[in-house]
C-alpha cells in the first residue's frame, strides 16, 4: 500500500549528517590536522565550498572525481565535498605506485584528482597513464591550489535525487586481480554510518583518531559516521606507534580502528601504557589473537571486533558482546571474540551456504560460504556487470570467505578467502602478484599463497616453475615484481618446485599455504 | 543515476529489530510483565504465530487491527505480530471510554480488537458502536482467548513491499477535535527507532520500564527501540509511584520516559531515594522545570529533553546536550535544557515560520510555526485528505506549535499550540470539550482553555454563557460532560461570563488562559 500524500520522501544521504553537526555542534572542534583544527561550521563550509570548487572544475553529477591521499583533512572533507557537488568520490589507495593508480583513474574515469602534495610524483604518473584529461589539484599545505580554489569557491549544496545512485567507488583486490570498483549508495552509507555510531558509541564528546586509511570503504564508514555524532576526527597522514601514543594522550582519544597487525604494533610499542579514560577500538580484517587481547585488556582498550569486506561498506558484521559474557575465563572470552559475529543492527543475518546455496547446518564445523544482502550490500562492480552478476547472485553478495555458522548464531572464519592475501591490512590478489611473476621470461608457472607473518599478519610466498633450460634467482624474482607491484604485494620469499595440482589441472593451494606456512623463518 | 543491478532493495522495516535481536540474544530476557517473562527467542515467537492467528482471523495485507490495553506483553508483541500479518496496528488510548474508544475503532474500520480483559467493557461499547463486524479478543491472563490462539497458530512473517507503507495508525486529538488517524511508515518507524537507541544509549544491558504508553506514537518509538538494542522491556500496565520505585530497584532498571507531570510524582514520592546505577529517562510534552530537574539530579536520575509530536513519531527533536553546558551554573543549564532542541539524528533540522512559510530571525524573540519535513513525519491523517492538505505543506508539517529559534538554531515553545491543553500527558483538544459543553441545552457559548495545575501540569478550564432564562450550576455542568467524555478531558472549573472576541467574532483565548492562569485555586 503506498501513499500517495503530500508527505515528501526525503532521501538518505550521509552528508545531512555534516549539516545537523554544524547545526547542533557548530562551535565544536570538527577536525584536527596537525596544528590545524575547524570547528563544524567551518568544516561544513569547507565542504560546501569544495563541492562549489569541484563544479567550477567542471564536474557535473554523476561525474567521478579522485582523491589520492593519506588520510588528510582534505581527504575527509571530499567525503562531503564530492556528493554535494553529485561527484562520485574515487578515494585511492596512497600505497599503490603509479602505474596501478593509473589504472584505477583511467577505469573510473575520474575527470579530476586531488591529491596531497606528498604523493605529487605517483600522482603525475598516474594522470598521464589515463588517456582522458584529468585535471590535477593539488593539497597539503596553505599554499596548494586546493586551499586557494576553496577560498574562492562559493557554496554549493546539489541535493540527492535517488538515495540508491552512486555514492563512492572504492577499489578492491578481488580474486581475478583486476580493478574491481565497489560502488557504494546513498543510502547505504548513512545507514552504515549510523550503525558505527552506534555500536561503538561514539558522540558528541568521542575523539576519533584516524588509524584506519579513509581509502579503506571509506573509513569503514566512520568518515560520515564520527561526523553524525558530532565527534572529533584526529588526522593521521602516517601511522607511527609513537606518534599515535602521544595523540592518544594528548587528544585524549576515545575511539580507533585498525587491523589486528596494526594493534600489535601499538600494543608492543615502547610508548605503551594503560589509560585512564575510555578508549574504544574496533578491529577487523584478522580476528584478534588471545594474548593481543589480553594485552590491550591490560592497557585499558576495549576491544570490538568487526568483519566485513569493501562490497558490504566495512563491518557489515560484528562480534556482538553479550553480558553474560563476561564471567568467562579469559581463554573462553578470547575465542569467543575471535568469531566474526553477526550482522550489524542495520544489516540482515549473515548466512553461510554451500555451493547449492543452501544453508549448512549450525554446527559449528560445517564450513561454507558467507553470504550477505541488505541495505549495507554494495550496487555492484563499476563497469564490470560480468563480476557483478558473479558476485551478487539473486541479491545475495557471496564474499569468498569460508566459514561456519555457530549453534548460537555467530559466524566464523575458517578459511580466508582463497586468493586473497592480507598483509599489513591491505589485500593482495595473489592472481595479480602471480601474473606480475609469469612476465618474467624464465618462469612457466607461478602460485601464490598467504604465509603467516608476525608483523604483517600474511605475506605473499611464490611458489615458482621454471621454463627448461631457464635460470633466474628468488632474489631476482623479487626484484622482477618490485618493478610492476607496490611493494606490499610483492612476494616476501619465492620457493622453486612443482605445483601441488588437482585431477583437473586446478592448483591445490591449500597444500601451498600449509607449506608455506611451515617454512622455516627468514633469517635476519 | 539509478543502479540497475543484482543489487536488492531491502526496505526498512522495525521488526527486523526483532528478527535480529532473536537472533544475537535469543537466551536474553525480552520481557518482563509481572511474574511473566520471554526471551527474545519466545518473544519472535510470540509475534510471529500472533501474525499467524491474525491471519485465521481473516485480517489481511492493510487491514486495521485495534488493541485496547494498558502497558501489558501482548500490547508489545502487537507492534510486531500485527505487522507481520501485513496488518496496521491501531493502538487505542486505553483512557478513553467506550464511546470514543467506538468512535475510533469505526473510524480505522478496524476488523479485530485485542483488547485486555481489565478494559473489557469499554472494548464492547466500543464494538458495538462500529458499523461493521469487530472481532474481540480478550487478553490478560493465561486462560484468555488471546493465549489460546497464539498457541495453536503457525508462525508468520509476511514481508514488507514497500517501506513507505502504512504501520500503524495513531489517534490523536487535533486542533479540530475530530478523531485524526496519524498514520507511520515502516520507513519511519525503522530510523525513529535508531534514533532513540542511539541518542538515549540502548544495549543489551538496558533494562527499560514502560511508564511512558505505548499508545502513545507507539511508546514514542521505543516498542522498536528497545528491541533493537537487545533491551529488557518491562511492562507496567498501572502507573504507580510506589510500584515504578520498587521497579527501579527489582529490575536496576536503565531507562525510561515520562511526562514532566509524571516525572514529579516519581520525584516526589515517599520510595524516591537516590540510584547507584545509571538511570536515564527521556521527557517531553513540556519542559521539565528547574526544580524537577535538580530534584532528579540529586536522585541520579539522567535527564534528556525530547520535543515531538504524534505527527512526527514521537521524540523529532532533542535538546542535545554539549559537553561545554556541563560548566554552566544549575540555573542556566535548567534554561538551556529546557529547550526543546534540535531534530535528532535522523531528523531534518526544525524550522520556526512566519504567516507566509518564511524563517523568523533566529534572534531568540521571533514567535513563528514551528514546521518539520523528512523521515519521521507521518504519511498523513487517514481518510482525512482535507486535514492531511491543511497541515502537510509542501511537504512541511506545521506542528500548530509556537516557538522562537535561537541564535544557536535550538528551538524553544513559547506558547503551546492554542487549543490543546495537555492534562497529565494527555492531550486535550479544547473543541471537543467546548462541543461537550454546548451539547447541554441551558449552555449558549463555551471556551476551553489550560489552567496550570500543579500536578496534571495543565487542566481544562471551561467559560461559559448561558442562553436567556436558563440556568445551571458548574457541578451540573462537569457532571454533564463526564457523561461524554473520558474524565481526564473533562473541565476542572467552568466560569460564567461573557466571551472576550475579536472584531471578527473569534475568541481571544490567550485573554482567557492569562484569566485562568490568575483564578484562586481550588479549595480543598
Amino acid at each position: 500500500m503506498v501513499m500517495e500524500a503530500p508527505f515528501a520522501y526525503t532521501p538518505l544521504t550521509p552528508t545531512s549528517f555534516l549539516d545537523r553537526s554544524a547545526l547542533v555542534f557548530a562551535e565544536r572542534t570538527a577536525v584536527v590536522d596537525g596544528d590545524q583544527s575547524w570547528t563544524y561550521a567551518e568544516f561544513r563550509q569547507r565542504a560546501r565550498r569544495m563541492a562549489g570548487m569541484l563544479a567550477g572544475l567542471g564536474v557535473a553529477p554523476g561525474d567521478r572525481v579522485a582523491v589520492l591521499a593519506p588520510n588528510t583533512h582534505m581527504l575527509l572533507e571530499a567525503h562531503f565535498g564530492v556528493p554535494l557537488a553529485g561527484g562520485v568520490l574515487v578515494a585511492l589507495n596512497s600505497r599503490l605506485n603509479g602505474e596501478e593508480l593509473g589504472t584505477l583513474l583511467e577505469h573510473s574515469g575520474a575527470t579530476v584528482l586531488l591529491f596531497d602534495r606528498t604523493l605529487a610524483d605517483n600522482a603525475r604518473v598516474a594522470a598521464a597513464r589515463s588517456s582522458s584529461a584529468v585535471r590535477l589539484v593539488d593539497a597539503g599545505d596553505p599554499e596548494s591550489e586546493y586551499e586557494r580554489l576553496v577560498a574562492e569557491a562559493a557554496e554549493l549544496s546539489l541535493p540527492v535525487e535517488d538515495e540508491r545512485s552512486l555514492l563512492s567507488i572504492n577499489y578492491t583486490s578481488g580474486t581475478t586481480g583486476g580493478p574491481k570498483g565497489v560502488m557504494y549508495h546513498h543510502r547505504g552509507a548513512y545507514l552504515q554510518a549510523l550503525a558505527m555510531a552506534y555500536h561503538t558509541r561514539l558522540d558528541a564528546e568521542s575523539a576519533h583518531l584516524w588509524t584506519l586509511p579513509m581509502f579503506h570503504c571509506n573509513g569503514w564508514c566512520f568518515t560520515w559516521a564520527v561526523t553524525a555524532a558530532g565527534g572529533r576526527h584526529i588526522c593521521l597522514p602516517r601511522f607511527d606507534p609513537a606518534e599515535v601514543w602521544r595523540l592518544f594522550r594528548q587528544e585524549r582519544v576515545s575511539h580507533f580502528n585498525a587491523a589486528p597487525t596494526v594493534l600489535t604494533m601499538l600494543a608492543n610499542a615502547k610508548e605503551a601504557a594503560p589509560v585512564d579514560w575510555s578508549l574504544r577500538m574496533a578491529t577487523g580484517g584478522a580476528p584478534p589473537s588471545p594474548a593481543l587481547l589480553a594485552r590491550l585488556s591490560e592497557l585499558g582498550i576495549h576491544v570490538t571486533h568487526l568483519y566485513g569486506l569493501t562490497e558490504t561498506f566495512g563491518p557489515m558484521a560484528l562480534c556482538e558482546w553479550k553480558p553474560e559474557w563476561d564471567d568467562l575465563p579469559a581463554g573462553k572470552r578470547a575465542q569467543l571474540r575471535a568469531r566474526q559475529g553477526v550482522g550489524n543492527v542495520i544489516a540482515c543475518p549473515l548466512r553461510v551456504v554451500d555451493d547449492d546455496g543452501a544453508d549448512v547446518p549450525a554446527d559449528g564445523e560445517t564450513v561454507g560460504e558467507l553470504a550477505a544482502r541488505g541495505n549495507d550490500v554494495m550496487l555492484g562492480y563499476y563497469r564490470d556487470p560480468e563480476a557483478t552478476a558473479a558476485s551478487l547472485v539473486g541479491g545475495w553478495f557471496k564474499t569468498g570467505d569460508v566459514g561456519v555458522m555457530h549453534p548460537d548464531g555467530y559466524v566464523e572464519i575458517r578459511d580466508r578467502s582463497k586468493d586473497i592475501i592480507i598483509s599489513g591490512g591491505e589485500n593482495v590478489a595473489s592472481i595479480e602478484v602471480e601474473q606480475a611473476l609469469v612476465a618474467h621470461p624464465a618462469v612457466l608457472e607461478a602460485a601464490v599463497v598467504a604465509a603467516p607473518d608476525p608483523v604483517w599478519g600474511e605475506v605473499p610466498v611464490a611458489y615458482v616453475t621454471l621454463k627448461d633450460g631457464q635460470e633466474v634467482t628468488d632474489a631476482e624474482l623479487i626484484e622482477f615484481t618490485r618493478g610492476r607491484l607496490a611493494h606490499f604485494k610483492c612476494p616476501k620469499r619465492v620457493v622453486f618446485e612443482e605445483l601441488p595440482k588437482t585431477s583437473t589441472g586446478k592448483v591445490e593451494k591449500y597444500v601451498l599455504r600449509a607449506k608455506a606456512a611451515a617454512l622455516e623463518p627468514l633469517g635476519g
